[in-house]
C-alpha cells in the first residue's frame, strides 16, 4: 500500500503557505490506517505560574512547517518509515480538570486501543497523568518512563489541589502507572522548595540525572550511562528541561538548564524497544517572542518520531 | 485625625522606585481604619480564550506608579477625600473555581461587613460573581449594576461549565444579586454567537448601550441619557469595552470599541449616590507589550476612586 | 439540504483548540458544493517596505477562532445564509511574480468559473491584480471596484518594475478590469511622493473619499454619500486604510487613518447587489505584536461575508 | 542655484535601503547653504519615569524612510520649497545636564545665528529649555510658543532638581524666553499631582487647550479658535499629547489623548508667520514595539516642515 | 526566637499573587532584627548606551516570585539559615549623580553600621562605587572584591565624566576601597576600545579571568584555580558577564559570554569567609522581552544569599 | 598619510548618538582611498520562509555603535591596521532577482576591480552568488570558500526557481566560482529534506564540519583540524550557523547550533592569507526582539575585519 502520509513538500509549496498541521502532514481521523497520531492537548489549567500553554499546539503546528524528515545522524527518512498524521486536538474543558482528565484518558485510549502510537503537544504537565492512565489500561502494566524536566514533579498538593503540574509524576508512581525502577528523570536542577522535595524520588529509587550529572564529563560519556528500556515506554519532554536561553517561552523556567544540542544527543542515544507514546509539554507561546521555544519543540517532536520509527510497534 | 493614606510623592521619590502598591499607597490590613480597599484578584481560570489576567494586579500596581491624585475636571484631590490602601491580593486557587469563589466571597464580605468600599483588579470576569454574592449578603437587596463590556456576559454554559467569564452577568441576575431594571451595560457590540444571545437582556429589561448608541450623536448628548443610580451600586469595568487599539492586552478583544476618552467622559458623568464596590477585569499582561492596557486600567481606577470620593459612604 | 458549513462551536470546543481554519469552518475542495470560498494568498514579493504579509493567512486563521456568526446590526446569522469553507492557500512562487500571477489567476478562475464567490487574505496588494484578471474573464466586463486604502495605488513603476503593490489599481484600470466610473477609494490620505500622483485618479474620474471626507461631518452623513453598486463588484480592503493605532501590523502604515468603527459602519452601509469577490491585504504579522491587526482583518472578513450573504449570488 | 537637498527617491532606491538620515535627505554641515537643519538631541537624563528617548533620533531617521514630500491638503511639495538637511546629532553628555544644556544652546545658536531654521528630534522635554535660550539670544525677545503636550510642564522641582522634563515650560516663562501671553498649550489633560499645578498657567495667562476643549464641538470649530502667531515662534511637540493608542512609545503616557488626525488638522490650521524652530520630543523607542510612535513623529516632522515652508524665513 | 523572615509559600498562595517583594520575603525597616537586607538601587544615569536598569528592582521583585529556598547542591535551606528582608529601594536622584552617590553611601552605611549584610539590585554599575565607599568606612580597610563582568570597568573618563558605569572599578582601586591584589574579575572579554584599556589591571595586578580562561579546560578544573577570600569581601555581579543569549536585557551586551550554568558553578565554588555585601547590576528590563535576564538575576541572588548563609557574619 | 578612517570615539560622543554607519566609520565613495568597503545588500527576495533581512543593514549599522576596535586575543587595533569605510547599500530591486543579481555583481566588481576588499551585510543568502561571480571575474580563478551555515545550501530548485537562498552554494560550485576542494562548510546540521541532499557535497568533496564534528572533542582540538587557505578566499557567514538561542532573528533557524563563542574561536583560528571579501547574511530584524542577532553579526563583522587586517591585501 502506498504511504500517503507524507508532508507537503517545501520545494513545491513554500513552507509559509497552507493550513497548518503538524509537520504539514495530512489531517486524519483516529480510525484511519496509519502508525503515529500527532495531536494537541490545549489545557493549561494546572499551572502554578504562567498560563498560555493552551496555545502551544497552534504555535507548534505553525513552526513545524520548518520541519524536515531526513535525520542526518540516523540517516533515516522518518516519514518513509512510519505513517504519521495530525488528528487534531484532544477535547478538554478549560475550567474543569476532572472533565478534562476524563476526556484525555478517553481520547488516548481510543488511539492506543486501536494499536497506534502517538506524540502529543501539551498543554501543561498535569495533562500527562490521564495519558498514563490510558496507557496503563492498554498495556496492563506500569510503563517505563523517561521524563525530561527541570523539576521532579513529585511535589505535594498545592492550594489544596492534588493535580497541579508539579505533582503528576508522584501520582503516576503512586497510581502504579509507571515503574519507578525504570523511571528516568533528566535535566533536573534546583532550587527546590525544601529538602523534603527529594524524599519521593529517593524512596522510590527513581533514576535522576541532574544537569550536573549530564555535564560531569563529556556528553559522549554521559549518554553511555543511560539505561536501556525494554517493554512499553512513555517519554514526556517538559520543554523547561532546556535552559531559558533555549526555551524562554515556558511557564516556570529555571536557569542552568540543558541546551537543545544536549537533548538532541540524549534523545538520539536512547535505546527504547517500544516507545508507545510521548508528549512535549509546557511550551508557553505568549512568552516565546521569537518562536525559538516552539522551534525547540518541533525539533524534539522530530527526534521522538525517529525514536518511534526505530523501535518495535505499539 | 491625620490622613496617612497618601501616595508616595513622585517629586520626592521617583515614580520608578519603591515596592509597587496600587497608586504607591500604603499597604494595610483589612481591619485598619480607612475608607477604600484596593486589592487584586489574580484568578483567570474562567476565560474562554487567552489566560494571563492573573498577572494584572502586578502590572497595574507597577503602572499605577504613574498615577496622580488631582482630577482636573472634578477639581478634586481624591486622596484628600478618601483614605485608600492596598490590602494585597485576595486568596484564590488557580485550578479550582469552587474554592476560588468561596475565598473571594469571604474576602469581600470581610471588607464590606467592615463598612469599607473597595476597588479590585481582576482576574477574569468570572470573579465578579462571588463579589456580588458577598455584597448581596451585606446589603440584603439586589444592587444597581453598571457594567462596561464589549460582551453581554449573559451567555449560556460552555463546555458543560456554568461559571465561565461570559456568563457571570446572567448568574448575577438569576441569583437576584443585581436588579436588572437598574442594570446598565455600556460598550456592547457584536458579533454574537447567535441571535438568542440577546434574549436574556431583552427579557429582563436590562439597559444596553451599544457603541452605536454611544456614537449616535455627540458624546455630550449621550451622557445625558444615562440613568441616575440611587442606593447600593456596583460597577464592573471589563477593559475590553475599550477598542483593541486602546486595550490590546485583554483576553477576548473585539474591534469597534470605545476610546479611553469616551469611558472617561462616561465615568465622569455617572451619578451614583452609593458606589459600594467596583472592579476592573480582563487586563491580560502577556498581550500588553507596551503596557497601555495596564495604563488604561490605572486611569479607570482613578476615575472609580473619584466616583467613590463624591458619593455617599458604604 | 443540510448546511454542514458551520464553524466549530466555541461553546463545545474552546476557541483556542483545533486545527486553525478561517472562522473554524470546514476545509473543502474548490469543487465541493458551497457558496463562498475563503483562502490565503501568501505572496509578499511586491512590497516596497516591510515584507511579512505571507504569514497573514496563518495569523488570520488563528485569530479568526474568535470570530462569531451573528451580526448584531443586521440581525443575521451569516453562516445560516451562506455556506463558507476554507479552501486552503492559493499556490504562489515567492521569488517569481510572473508565475505567481499566473497561479493566482488560475486559482481564482477555477473558483469563479465554478459559480462561487470568495474572500481571500493576502499577501500584499500586488496580488489583487491577477484576481481581477480572472474575474474580468468570468464576467466579461469591467467590475465595479470598492477599494479601502491609505494609498491610491495608482503610482508609476518603481525600480523598473511595473507590478509592485502601489501600482495595482492603475493596472486594473489600464487593463480594463475595473470601471473607473464605478470605482470608489476610501481612506486615502497623504503625503504623496509628488503632485503628479493625483493625476491618474482625476483623469479617470475615480471617486476618492479621503479621511477628511469621511470626517467632514458626522459618519451617518458620510455614509449617505456612498454610491450604490449594481452588477459584478469587487472589494479590496487594504488594512492600512486603518490608522496605525488600529492596524500597526502592516507594511506601509500612514498616520491619520480610519478607525475600525468607521470601516465597520461604512461596510455595513454599502449597497452592493452582486459582490463577487473580496480580499483583505497587507496584514503583516511580524509587526503585529498584539495581534490587533489580525483581529481587525477577522472583523472585516466577517463584514464581507455578511455583504455577500445579503446580495445576489455570483 | 539648483536645489540638491532632495530625498533619495523611493522609486529609484527602495525605502528600506541606504544609510538612514531624516527623510532620506543629504547629510550636511551646519555651515552649508540650505534652509532648515534637522538634527537629533539624544539626551534623556531629565525624565521622571521611562528613559530611552536617546534612541529616538535613530528610530525617527529609520522610519522617516517612509516619508514623502507632497502634502495632499496643502498641495505643496515641501522639498521644492525649502532646502532641508540632516546635520547629525547635537553633542550631549548623558550624565551631566549642565554640560548638555551648554552644548545644546551652543549648537542651536550656531544654526540660528547662521540664519537657519531647524527641527530637532529629542530627547526628553528638558532639552527644549536650552534651545529656547539660544533663540532668545538670537531674536532678543521672548518667542511665541506653541506647546503640544499631555502635561503642562510648569511643575515645581523634583528630587531637588529644577531641570527635569516636567518643568521646562515654567523655566521658559520665568527666564523670559517665551511670552506667556502668546503661549498656547494643546492636548493637556489630567490627572495632576495637585490643584496647585494649575496656578502657574493661570497666573501667567497661558492659553491652555485641553482635550475636552478640542472635542467640545467639531474639530473644524475648534481650529477656528486658535490664535495667529506673528513674529518669532517656536513649536514644541511632545509626542505624549497623543493618546497612548497612537503613541505607546513614550516616557509618561496619559490616556484620553489626541489622535494623530487631530494633531494633523491642528498643525495644518496653525497660522504662524515666522516659525523659527521646532522639536518633537519624548519618543521612547524601547516601548514602541510596532514603531507607530516613531511614525507619528515622522508625520509630525513633515507637517512642521510644511509650516516652515509656508511662512516667513528665520 | 522564631524566624519570621520566611517567604510566602508557593503552595499556599500561588506565586503570581501578592504584592511583589524580593523572594516574597517580608518588608522590613533597616532597623529591624534580621541578617541580610535586600534592596533596589534604581539609578541608571551612568550608562553609556541603553538606560532602563532603573526598572530592574521591579522586574527582579516580580520574577523572584519563582524563587525557592533549598539549594540542591549545598543541601541547605537558605531562609532557615539567614533572615532576609526586603527593605525597599535606596533613595536616588535620577538627574543628579552627586546626590545619588551621597544617598547610596548613606543608605548602605546605615545597613552596614547596623551589622547587617545586604544584596542590592541595581541600577547601572556606576552605583557600586558609593556602596564600596560606605563599606570602606565600616570595615576601615580595602575589601576583597569579586567582580563578574564582560567589561573591566577600569576605563577612563568619558564625555568629561569620571563616574560612568565603565569606570567604577578603577575608582574603587584608586580610592583604596578595594584591594587590587585580592580583586578577581570573571567573564571579561573583548573587544576593547584600545590596547591601553588593559594597562590598569596589569599595573595593579588584578586577577582577570577571561571567558577563554574559564573554558580553557573543564569547568571543574577552572574553579580549582579560584583564590580563597579571607576578610571582608564584596561581590558585584554585572549581568553582562553572561552571554546575550542568557541575558539579552542589559545595557551593553557582549557576545561570547558565560552561561548561567557556568556562573552558578563558579558562585558555588567560591570560598569567602566574610561576604559583607553584594550586588547584581545592569539588568535592563525594556530589552528583556521574555524576562530571562530578570530570572538569571533572581537565580544569582539566590546563590549570593547562599554564599552569605555559609560564611561568617558581617 | 594620516588614517582618517577611524570610528567616532564612544568616549567623546556617546554610542547612541550620531547618524548610524557601520562601526561609526566614515561614509565614503567606492573610489576613495581606503582598504575595506563595508556595505549592505538589502535584498531578501530569495528566502523560503521568513523575509525581513532587507532591514539587516539598518539594524547592524545601529548595533555596531557598540563595536570597539581592539581585539583582545590578537592584541591588535583593527582600525589602525586597515582603513574601513561605510559605502552605503548596494542597489537592488526587491521584486526582481535578475536585475538584483546584475546590480550586485556590478557593485562588487567596482569595489574589487579597484583593489579593495569588502564585508557586506545581507540580505538573504541568495545574494552571495552574484558576489562570487564578480570575484571570479576579478581573480580569474575559483576562490577558496569558507561557509558558516546550518544548511548546506546545495539544494535543488524550489517552486521552479533555481536561485533561492538554499541553492547558492550549489550554483557557486557548478558555475566554477569556488573550488569545492578548498571549500569548507561549518555548523551544518540536520534535519534535511531527504538523504539526496548530501549527494552534492559528497560528490564534490566539499569539507563539511557539522556541529557534531565541532563538539566531538575540545574546541581547541577542533580548530586544529581546520585547513589553511592560500590564495583568494571568500568567507560567507550565515547567522543561522548559530543556535536560535544566540541568533533568534533569522529566516530559517535550526536548533542544535553553534554558540557565538565557538564561532569566535573558529574565526580567530582561521589561517587565510588573502581574504578578499566576506559577508554576513540572513539576519532578520523583525524576529530579533532583543537585538542579540544583530549584535552577533556586529561581533562577527569585527572578527572578519581582523582577519582582513592580518592577511595579504586584495
Amino acid at each position: 500500500m502506498a504511504n500517503n502520509f507524507k508532508p507537503i513538500s517545501g520545494r513545491e509549496f513554500p513552507r509559509f503557505s497552507a493550513i497548518k498541521t503538524f509537520f504539514r502532514l495530512p489531517i486524519a481521523d483516529i480510525q484511519h490506517d496509519f502508525d503515529v497520531a500527532l495531536f494537541g492537548v490545549p489545557y493549561d489549567g494546572g499551572v502554578s505560574y504562567r498560563p498560555g500553554a493552551r496555545f502551544a499546539p497552534t504555535l507548534v503546528r505553525e513552526v513545524s512547517s520548518l520541519g524536515r524528515g531526513f535525520h542526518m545522524t540516523r540517516a533515516v527518512s522518518v516519514f518513509d518509515q512510519i505513517r504519521c498524521a495530525d488528528v487534531g486536538d484532544c477535547p478538554i474543558v478549560p475550567i474543569d480538570q476532572v472533565q478534562t482528565y476524563e476526556k484525555i484518558e478517553s481520547f488516548v485510549s481510543q488511539i492506543a486501543q486501536g494499536g497506534k502510537r502517538f506524540i502529543s503537544v501539551g498543554g501543561d504537565h498535569s495533562t500527562t497523568l490521564p495519558v498514563l492512565r490510558a496507557l496503563k489500561k492498554k498495556y496492563q502494566q506500569p510503563l517505563n518512563f523517561i521524563h525530561f524536566d527541570a523539576h521532579l514533579d513529585t511535589y505535594p498538593a498545592a492550594w489544596g489541589c492534588e493535580y497541579h503540574h508539579g505533582a503528576f509524576a508522584r501520582h503516576a508512581v503512586e497510581e502504579g502507572l509507571v515503574n519507578p525502577k525504570t523511571m528516568l528523570q533528566i535535566g533536573i536542577r534546583g532550587p527546590l522548595a525544601s529538602g523534603d522535595d527529594l524524599d519521593f524520588v529517593q524512596k522510590h529509587g527513581i533514576i535522576v540525572k541532574t544537569v550536573d550529572d549530564v555535564r560531569e564529563g563529556s556528553l559522549t560519556d554521559f549518554i553511555k550511562t543511560l539505561p536501556k528500556f525494554t517493554g512499553p515506554t512513555y517519554l514526556s519532554f517538559d520543554i523547561d528541561c532546556l535552559d531559558p536561553a533555549y526555551a524562554p517561552g515556558t511557564g516556570t523556567p529555571v536557569p542552568g538548564g540543558l541546551t537543545t544540542y544536549e537533548t538532541q544527543r540524549i534523545l538520539r542515544a536512547l535505546q527504547i524497544d517500544q516507545l508507545v507514546g510521548a508528549d512535549i509539554v509546557e511550551v508557553c507561546p505568549p512568552f516565546d517572542s521569537s518562536q525559538i521555544t516552539g522551534l525547540a519543540a518541533v525539533d524534539t517532536m522530530f527526534e521522538l518520531m525517529c525514536l518511534m520509527a526505530g523501535g518495535r510497534k505499539a
